[in-house]
């Protein structure tokens, strides 16, 4: 690899922001030269901005750490600086698809961790193991809004990628899922930073997270969807039921799963080896974050556990075990995966390097 | 109240014990007059062999603490002393079935707590809002095992208390539960002391609890059944599938539940005041132990929880929240039972209750 | 007793102000009848002001509940209701030091949680089984701003609650402290809600707390100082060094104390028996709220702990444990006490109850 | 490096000896072996032998997994295999006692964890940052015992380590600590696998830890004396007072600290500088696991934190942090190791790359 690519982190001094510079820092392709945030941190170094807040368990990177801070809504600071540009703005939503529709106009292609355009028709959530080709509706959207180079992906709510990547493996070796009911047992750092008051969560647990239920249901069937007519058309025949809970775990985003299957059922040997065996297009890529393999597989009986799975591969896999019959569905086991790495800023860096080998980006 | 029934507690010094030590102090009905446990608490002052684990948060009951523990081996040291015995003793099961059975031959009620004899069919797991009715196989026992007054009830496991009361509550009002998948956070005391090692729940959950699921799926059935010719029948028109997880929380067993009904479906208004107006037996004899209401709903969109709802009606109650749809079923709801008390001792003190006023004890 | 003080509580809908309201509802002296907060809770009912932020774990007195909440900078609206104020206001010290001081001026005997006036040199901070003689200090207090009837008396910070009484009852025998060294392990309820980030507390601790060392050190000083010239001279013959740190307890605040007496020593036996048989005005006066006993001296190897110990006699007393030979100083021991009780509403309440029976309010 | 020295961990089952296995996975000196435990794991392939109680969160080296584990009480199975013993066995002292006397007889450098011969008097416990000359005691044990090459050092306990290091920088630069009070917060780890129940530590701390503070009050003077006469002669010259309590963190622990200066105090400034500038033996010799710089200050008003500091420099380095005046010593601060990896393993093999070095093994 001869030179990494310029990207810029909006959104930078924030919880997910300080996760990309942290995890940016190591990676082989992309360089962090460009670093933007809210107007009350503008003009500050990096390090002075995050002083105080930084909260990774690693130190500040030296050359971020001494990076001025621009000022987010400010798009033209970013032009000539870098070409890409990974968003963990945090306000309102209908503020934030206009901020990342203004960069993609610009020019930047705009890898987003925010909620905001997941209901884009023509913007993908992508899960690069699973929808890839869903960045074929790029030159769509592209072509729509009159962009030359400019682009909005998004990475889907954490909360799904402890089940969806499992799942699809199975979906690939023809065995449907018609419906599923899942209960997650949420980390707390999901919920940003401060997150919930510690009041209530030690010696307990909240039975509700705002919005998560929602996103869990809906958001499946559009990473399952088929680009067709310049838009991604969700996949109605998975039903799924999403009970959301916070548990007091710091990382780790656990999942009980029951499913139906459709017409063809799966062994459970079966099913854990289409697991054990399940490699996708991020692993043939050999991509530099792809988790090899992307499903790790547990036979002890009380994995997967938060604290002593969350960084398989990085914590960039999902991990799976107790695989058993269910007495109403088929099956039914229990997922994990690592929600501020797989399922945020770890996830969304995956993706530009899956539109880099693509050509989208570089 | 005249005079108090005289009761006995064998498996007194651990921890379910020691419930039944706490909650029996206040009861108006009965008293404890006669202690047992294991050979090597034998002849000792209750105080001194719960000495450094005496695990309530109230003092020793004074007149319990100069008791001299009895070897609950030794049947006959009850003799005389007492005529109900509370089960807690903690040991290999068919020791405890023989155990219990020698109890009863010789003229005991026998109140358990132990899973021993939940299969035993002529047994009945008593939830007595539910099954009060199944008192009724109380003579056919005493005839098969040739008893007069001896006889066994035992309690369900204290994982299906969160929802079986809810449930019920619906059945009665003639909506048919036919098919519901739960998933369970359950609080660390549920596994008795020392229970779940501290390295292996701090920061995490653990996703297995050595034979719950089972009981958690089988054990309603039974609550659930008819007694005829001489056992009780199983309800087999339920299926349920129960994931069940423990948490970092010391009391309260949460439960995620997603259920089908039959062909009757109540919407979601109905639902909720059948479960405010839900009275049953133990309400409507006033038995001292019961909850009023039997169950509680909470509004509040992140109820309930365990440290905050865990001890509504003394934890005798169960209380239900967020009730809503179910993408996959018709409707689901989070419930909560304190596990120590509806689950364990509480719960069968009610049983014992129960037995007095139906005449089988006193 | 026949007809209760109205009082009122102002900062009423904060967690401070909860506690007042739940304490409050079983006294026997006192009945509130007047709540005040800030402009955004006015005029709303205090149950509607409270709602999704009501912490206590019993639910709103239902008097309280309906009580119209007025705007505490309008002292006007609580003329001619009550004639005693708790006060838990949260504002800018020099602003509660300006409302404390209206309140006074209109009559209002001002009971406050606050610490604005700890400094106030004619202002007593009162710990009623310490330095009830401090209550002398309210005729000059009145002179000095021409209050009629007002007065301003002040609750400590909660951090010294668990060491200062036991070594009062040092004192009290003539075993002068000269030197003490303490750390303190304090619990999260302490930062009021919603305190620490969970994040900052599952899986550790936090070895600093804004302002908490200076007040452990200064106010003991105060506290058992001697009223003089119209004010409260400190007693700087004790020495003290504090390290204040947080545990991820909910309530309850430990400290483990290292002290050098002055010229007597006194055995371990005698001093365990100073604590025991400890009495004072409060427990002679039998007040309604007065532990009894103060101290409660706990033999076990491993005890006081927060969990198991906070609620002893009703979270109004301190317990004490571990004590033995300090390998520097002359002994060393481990307090305890309930900060959102003893060392909050429940001990301004104490103090209420106090000037009531000294004839400053009623 | 050519070839790695062949080691062999007894007690390997264990958590400590776990620890072992997976730090010395990546020691560029050192090769395991060799793995011996207790009789009821002889025979059995190391991964079989640990299954469902491997603690650490990388999995088991291969090479290691694959080793038969021997029996550690039958010293001769180590013989021809490896010369060196990390001693991690879990028994009564006497008998650890014996065993690694009999392991040194055989020829073997055994370096222990255990405190069975700490108070033996010419056998060294080594803070390789302190008291790297106390090596210079290994030819008269050995001639004392008449073994050739083999040899006994131990491990101080985990709890002192987060101090001693901070203050013998303090004492090389003349500035001798006379008398210190010290309040540890220590880590769950510390106690060894299962360790405190989990109901004795959710929403509590545990203020007593069995034999801690005595350990944490002698230890200090052995490892500041002086080798003389073929023994080692205890520094009485500093006194230290320790109350050790257990938290609900998994590692870490924390220390916070008073210390009395004997005639020369250094100012705050001077302090920060003698430990920023502390580099010692292990750090010029630039030994594999020595941590670069061994003490790490921090500024920020809240830390060290353990979750957040204890893994500076791979858990080798000693955090420190609040420095300040000390209201009755001359100053205080907080400190903070890894207990189980400075604390323990991580420690014990800096040891044994000094004697490495120093040419005692290899």
């Amino acid at each position: 690899m001869s030179k990494k690519i310029s990207v810029g982190v909006i959104g930078a001094t924030g919880m997910v922001g300080q996760n990309y510079i942290r995890l940016l820092n190591d990676n082989p392709w992309f360089e962090v030269v460009y670093v933007a945030a809210s107007p009350r941190s503008t003009g500050k170094r990096y390090r002075e901005a995050v002083a105080g807040r930084w909260h990774m368990s690693t130190d500040i990177p030296s050359k971020v750490a001494e990076l001025v801070v621009e000022n987010a809504g400010n798009v033209g600071s970013a032009l000539g600086k870098c070409s890409v540009i990974f968003s963990a703005v945090d306000m309102e939503k209908e503020a934030v698809r206009k901020l990342e529709m203004e960069y993609a106009s610009k020019g930047f292609a705009v890898i987003s961790n925010n909620s905001a355009h997941r209901l884009t028709e023509d913007v993908p959530i992508l899960i690069p193991e699973i929808n890839h080709d869903h960045c074929g509706i790029i030159p769509a959207q592209q072509k729509r809004y009159g962009w030359s180079r400019g682009l909005i992906v998004v990475k889907p709510n954490c909360s799904i990628q402890s089940y969806m990547i499992p799942i699809h493996a199975l979906m690939q070796k023809g065995y449907r899922v018609a419906r599923m009911i899942v209960t997650t047992l949420q980390g707390l750092s999901g919920a940003g930073y401060p997150g919930p008051s510690s009041l209530d969560i030690v010696d307990n647990i909240i039975p509700y997270i705002g919005g998560e239920e929602e996103k869990s249901e809906n958001e499946p069937r559009k990473v399952l969807g088929k680009v067709s007519g310049g838009r991604i058309v969700p996949d109605e025949s998975i039903s799924i039921s999403a009970h959301c809970t916070r548990v007091p775990v710091i990382d780790g985003h656990s999942a009980c799963i029951s499913i139906e299957f459709g017409e063809a059922k799966p062994s459970l040997d079966e099913l854990k080896e289409v697991w054990r065996s399940y490699r996708s297009v991020p692993q043939e890529l050999d991509l530099p974050s792809a988790p090899q393999p992307p499903i790790v597989v547990r036979e002890e009986i009380d994995r997967p556990q938060p604290r002593k799975d969350r960084d398989a591969e990085n914590g960039m896999a999902v991990v799976v075990g107790r695989l058993r019959p269910c007495k109403v569905f088929d099956c039914r086991f229990v997922g994990l995966s690592h929600n501020t790495v797989r399922g945020a800023a770890g996830g969304a860096i995956l993706m530009a390097e899956l539109l880099k080998v693509k050509g989208y980006i570089g």
